[in-house]
């Protein structure tokens, strides 16, 4: 059984998110590298490298292998990628002239970004309907409670009196910046990666813009003028992005938990968490969550960043290190927005007690 | 299926440890929370805190009950810790006063905790061995190939010759210095944590410290003289403890990859990753994945160190920042062991080419 | 004498960047909250806040103030931010109606966080210039050398030869990118903090926006319809962009340090570094700088997102710690930049030696 | 003026402490690299490595030398340590034969290297105690109030009621912890380097090891047998060291900071902060620095331990990255020491408030 808090079979009751596991998952990655594969030996056809007929022959086995995750396992603990062994089950008992349609001038890199390129794609259509829907609850969250009274506080001290609107603004205004930064960043990380061996796209034939173009067509993203195999800024910069979202949702949740504080009470939730030795407690632990997911974030965007001195054409230390973190990242982000949204929606009052 | 790269069907391959991962399996988790309860139970008759025929009759109640992992999801997501299900399950059908002698006094963190000690003893067994192993297999390797000449390199360019020995010191010797901190830290972290609702053993009767003497002595752990839970340092130190051991793997890995370039040649493995667009090279994935591992924990260790911040006396905040970081870092240091063991046993030739 | 890298007396030789240092000087930030408090009166004076001949006196009085740095150090060890102490500086012998007209709405995270919006306009305009400095650099060398061959290596093993255009493009494509992306981002810093006591503008009699309004044209930044004193986003955004900047030339000084090594020899620089042991080396000093600057930005950017839960209107904690962090953080991208365009200068020769 | 909060000339009032500024002042620094190379000359002489009365020689040149930081600003630029131009001056103007018996056989790393144990030892001094008198004044406290009731709290909710000296110890013990655990760390790290160009001493005759001894013997070192010059294990560990006692601190910081809330009320502290809009709040500044402190180490050992991966016989990546670091490191350590000392003097009361 899986350790990890997000897979974990108990601990996954508190940190998973359903939709969001399903975009990282090892399923949905192997069907992104055979869409990969597929657009490819498409291209290959298109763009006249390979025969038109043969491509789709190549199509066809692509759609036609019944390959489960499992069989990567020994492949990726030789190679340290999972698409040698792919390509090998995808050409096997193939004729030499359409093995020849399947993967010919890409690498791996080019199967593993570009299908990183559609998690993040994935990610971004999750998170952005989630930014709204929260941003909407916060609205209507003002809307009900807003012109209520509170004690604005500083430093952690009693400053002067505001209202619930003025503190739940700081919740919901940057979710609005989340949103605007979103469309800033899609252009950046949704592009195919196409370089070949060494990112040149020196084994096309020339054809290199035209197959990228294709297969970008094909795979809904935008195509891309270089690879960017070795530029790591654009999933970098993902991964601030969701780290500001996290951060954002953290902060809400540390006010919520010190507002729901004994002598504070300054608001009331419906459910909350109970102790094995004090049935009675009330305890806040989906504000408590979010604080955990915007402190866990911020620790890792540190390893993304460490990942963007990736030297020379490929560095497999720096890549696999975005491997390890970043689909943490992504999925901490959509449970932050998963438990941030039920915990506005359990908000029965707010603001300083009557 | 599992996202993380320790669990995952294809990643796991080349970042999962099969030792580490059943330390840190659910069910063994499980199967230390039910060792603490079952410890209480028995502590709680020899203590006088219940009957001990009842204390009999719980303890069976434990062995006898059929809990897996899933059972215990529902109960985590609402209370943010899975051990009020558990001892609801281990209660249901019991009479009154057997319930009574089950988990009464204890508390969520006084389980997990202590499963938590029970964890890293573990993974300090297994790490130490392995300590060992590596030690010895340099060793064997200094003892081949110590006396051949090796350009010392220093800021990366030609400096004067040394011997490979001098060079693979600098790998070996750290591993003894963390075998020999290992027997500091044990005692640290290696303890029963008891300390009830709010940490004062308030609910023993007086009864604390025989309590937690009887729970170590059951469980193979030392005593406490007071909980812990608020206490982190011992828990931290370990992670930086994991994070030093990667921290020289990774120096190792990274001087492997560097004296395997083309144009210097400095070391033969056998093995190698291959590639997908160039079937004839040869990678040194494994030494990459060292300078991977060692760059992660350095980052997680930040996120541990974060959770020293850990407000009054539990911290739902900071102790969940714990569950999603350590166990991961416990496993990259198991991984980075076991691919440094088989890394050195595929060197073939080190030292200046002939 | 100064034990930061960037200040101290010999190690600022290395590290240190006299534009950046200049941008971030204590004079200069000193000179920054004046210009805050300057434009404040004026605009009490034009809201209607105060009479405008005494707002005209308190701008005479915050002129002829004669303040130094020293000045506020007892008040900021007292207070935590020396505004109160400058404000009781500035007020100092003046009519208690001049005295009125100095400061009265506004608050210490006001004055502090409108002069960090200066500050990060000039790091930006600095960083803007360089940026183009350096990318025009790296075009010339490309037009100079870009059709030399050289070897491409996908991890650490050579793999196909690639020109040298193939390999500076991922040096310089990623620094339009971050141009680019300064375009989005200054409109989110580059903005006037006005909140008062709690955030709210409440002791600004309805002239809230108005004053924001006036403070922000005096001081040549964009106004701002809400206080974003518990919103840090922008800055941690900010922050991430910084070290998407180091990021890009540690990976550029990586390569450059991998290409001037013996047996490669794919680089020749003028100049490098001399040894006190081994006086003929040439020691990559600045490819190696490279480096260190990004995995210090890295390991920074963490802590900036840590300062998002910022809690409540105003987190003392969070606060400090961005002034612990931030500043350094443009230090070291100006360094970057500056030593980055000092060794792109010194290429004599790069490509697969003849 | 410095712009670091260290040395920052009113930041400075709070972040600053004057008794570590002084351990890490570059006068000390040089005259630690003096202390070195004083030592190697007249070890030197008593080694046979060097005529003794040209050793003696030596020595008085070196005692003699007038040598201010900024002189050795420009070889730091060019050389990327100090220690050429440093040694450059010290053999100014003396005849060839002296020149030989000053720092000849070490390298640069060893005279740093050293300088740094020197550092450390004297940080180590510092802070040892200052834990014993924190330590004190905790147990002071306890006597004080240890038996006035206190809520305990739980995930930032009332639980059952512990006393003061409940939570006081989870504020001491640890401390305890940390000067046991400095008694293993001081041998690890108060060690003289000694390896030469490329670490093995080889420029010795021989004499290496009797070298190693002479300089520890006479800078209050122990010696080493080998260079650690590339394990960096010791330096990462006392890294962590530090950041284990600022998180205590921090743990501290934020439970008073929580206890001082209106409407809590459990702590009465005197002095505290003004703030600049609201003259009559007490602000808890002490409390929230021992938190920030807590998280700027936390945040900076990640860098630590990043440079573990220090590649061959010398990284100066990897090197300068943790000269970027550590003092600050210690710094902040010294100084969440000095606030801690004081806020808990200020306590006037603590408990549950009557």
């Amino acid at each position: 059984m899986a350790s990890g808090v997000f897979d974990h079979p108990w601990l996954g009751g508190l940190f998973g998110d359903a939709a969001m596991a399903e975009i990282w998952s090892p399923e949905r990655q192997l069907a992104q590298m055979l869409a990969f594969e597929r657009a490819w030996s498409g291209a290959r056809g298109a763009c006249g490298l390979s025969d038109p007929a043969l491509a789709g022959q190549a199509q066809a086995a692509i759609d036609a292998a019944r390959i489960v995750p499992e069989d990567l396992r020994a492949g990726m603990a030789r190679d340290g990628v999972p698409v040698p062994a792919l390509v090998k089950r995808l050409r096997a008992d193939q004729p030499e002239d359409v093995s020849a349609a399947i993967h010919t001038g890409a690498t791996s890199q080019d199967v593993l970004d570009t299908a990183l390129a559609l998690s993040l794609r994935d990610s971004s259509d999750l998170i952005a309907a989630r930014l709204e829907g929260l941003s909407a609850a916060l609205a209507a969250l003002e809307a009900r409670f807003g012109a209520q009274p509170l004690m604005g506080r500083t430093r952690m001290q009693a400053a002067t009196e505001i209202t619930v609107a003025d503190r739940v603004e700081t919740w919901r205004l940057p979710l609005l910046a989340h949103l605007e930064r979103l469309t800033h960043l899609r252009p950046r990380v949704e592009r195919v990666q196409l370089g070949g061996a060494s990112g040149d796209r020196a084994a096309l034939s020339g054809q290199g813009q035209p197959m990228a173009d294709h297969v970008a067509a094909a795979l809904g993203l935008s195509s891309a003028a270089q690879a960017w195999h070795a530029m790591r800024d654009g999933v970098a910069d993902y991964a601030g992005w969701l780290s500001l979202i996290t951060g954002t949702l953290g902060k809400a949740g540390q006010d919520i938990a010190l507002m729901a504080q004994q002598g504070i009470g300054e608001i009331a939730l419906t459910g909350g968490g109970g102790s094995s030795a004090m049935p009675h407690k009330q305890n806040p632990v989906q504000a408590e969550l979010l604080v955990t997911l915007a402190r866990f974030n911020a620790t890792q965007l540190a390893g993304m960043h460490q990942a963007l001195v990736h030297e020379q054409e490929r560095s497999g230390a720096a890549w696999s290190l975005e491997w390890m973190i970043l689909p943490q990242m992504a999925q901490a982000t959509g449970r932050a927005l998963s438990v941030a949204q039920a915990l506005i929606g359990q908000v029965e009052r707010i603001g300083t007690p009557g």
